[in-house]
């Protein structure tokens, strides 16, 4: 609900968020934000990137849903400490919810948080959670016209994940024509074509993941 | 973006939706509120919808995105009138953005406005168009634990539309779970499976529709 008290919300969102990346720089925790859809796959990929990385880095998630505490216990039947955040409503996360959330953990403890945010391609892309990158998921049954209708998503993330690769064959996702909108709108962020549940092309991601958390450990800015 | 103002919106956007629905009735038209995530087939079924019902009934169309008009153009290149809503950021459609929307069409010339909301199982469940009926699609590709996690959407729909139903044998989508967890929430919804791209199941969620749109015409409560 984009509203004309709009900019007095998120000026009080954006302090808050400061706060929040002030106390994990001072932690050395990297934290990631996972945006996406509905259905698009974010508890697989947090799983798949959980199996790729838990050897190295020390993992918790933070789990954002408007009902139910599902992805929680799915991330903690793999014995990945979890909080869940049930936001009774709303349809994205907000930098209070976190630090509550945050107050749960030592964070000292670790190295990565992954936050999933509520499913959404819009508001979640508006509010700073304090997390050192944002990166979303599209799922290919969800269509390559996505980042024409809800560009500014695609704009704020360092990364984006290319979710259900695999159906390819499946659905009339027309990909060059996906990464070239997907470049106009975002020069920078790398795409990810993965398979989550399949675990094709996850080493990749987690490989530019691992590259931020390890700068974020050397003190550079992520 | 639900905050504690919320109360005072609702009850201004409420108030616009009861004139909308005055105005409708008025002129004997009968309104879908289509709502769904972004990608689930909003508009391949509005134009499978088309195809079944345009022989029997005059349709328009109002399209409402964030941004673009790509699925206006669409819904035009069929020969249906399409109005295009671009919220500018909004995640949901309002009453007064549908007013705005009615007043460029000819109401009486109408037997059936669907509305096509913003790709969203969020806000667009809270706020009242004005419309006869609010309908749901859930994809096959989104997974059949979306009840649990968006709840409310389910339980303001008069029906569920089940789409991609052609792609239940790739995806591993209980369908009793999920039939039992819709019921659970709304046991007044009919589902209907349907394959909006390839036809499939199109026949008796137009049937359906096509009674709720008699019913109107016939003054009786839709």
């Amino acid at each position: 609900m984009r509203v004309d008290i709009d900019r007095k919300i998120l000026a009080a969102n954006d302090e808050l968020a400061g706060q929040n990346r002030a106390r994990f720089k001072g932690a050395g925790v990297f934290v990631l934000d996972l945006m996406a859809s509905p259905g698009a796959g974010k508890t697989s990929t947090i799983l798949a990137t959980i199996g790729a990385l838990r050897d190295r880095y020390a993992i918790a998630v933070i789990e954002g849903d408007i009902a139910s505490k599902v992805d929680a216990e799915k991330v903690r039947a793999h014995g990945i400490p979890a909080v869940q955040i049930n936001t009774g409503g709303a349809c994205h996360l907000e930098a209070a919810m976190i630090r509550r959330a945050v107050d749960t953990l030592d964070l000292d403890a670790f190295d990565l948080i992954i936050i999933e945010n509520v499913g959404n391609l819009v508001c979640p892309s508006d509010f700073d959670l304090g997390e050192n990158a944002k990166v979303m998921i599209l799922s290919v049954p969800e269509g390559h016209d996505k980042p024409y209708k809800y560009p500014n998503i695609f704009q704020v993330s360092k990364a984006v994940i290319l979710n259900k690769y695999d159906t390819m064959g499946v659905f009339d996702f027309d990909e060059p024509e996906f990464r070239g909108v997907v470049a106009s709108l975002n020069g920078q962020a790398p795409i990810f074509p993965i398979s989550a549940t399949k675990g094709d092309g996850v080493a990749e991601w987690a490989e530019w993941l691992a590259g931020r958390i390890d700068a974020c450990k050397a003190g550079e800015q992520a």
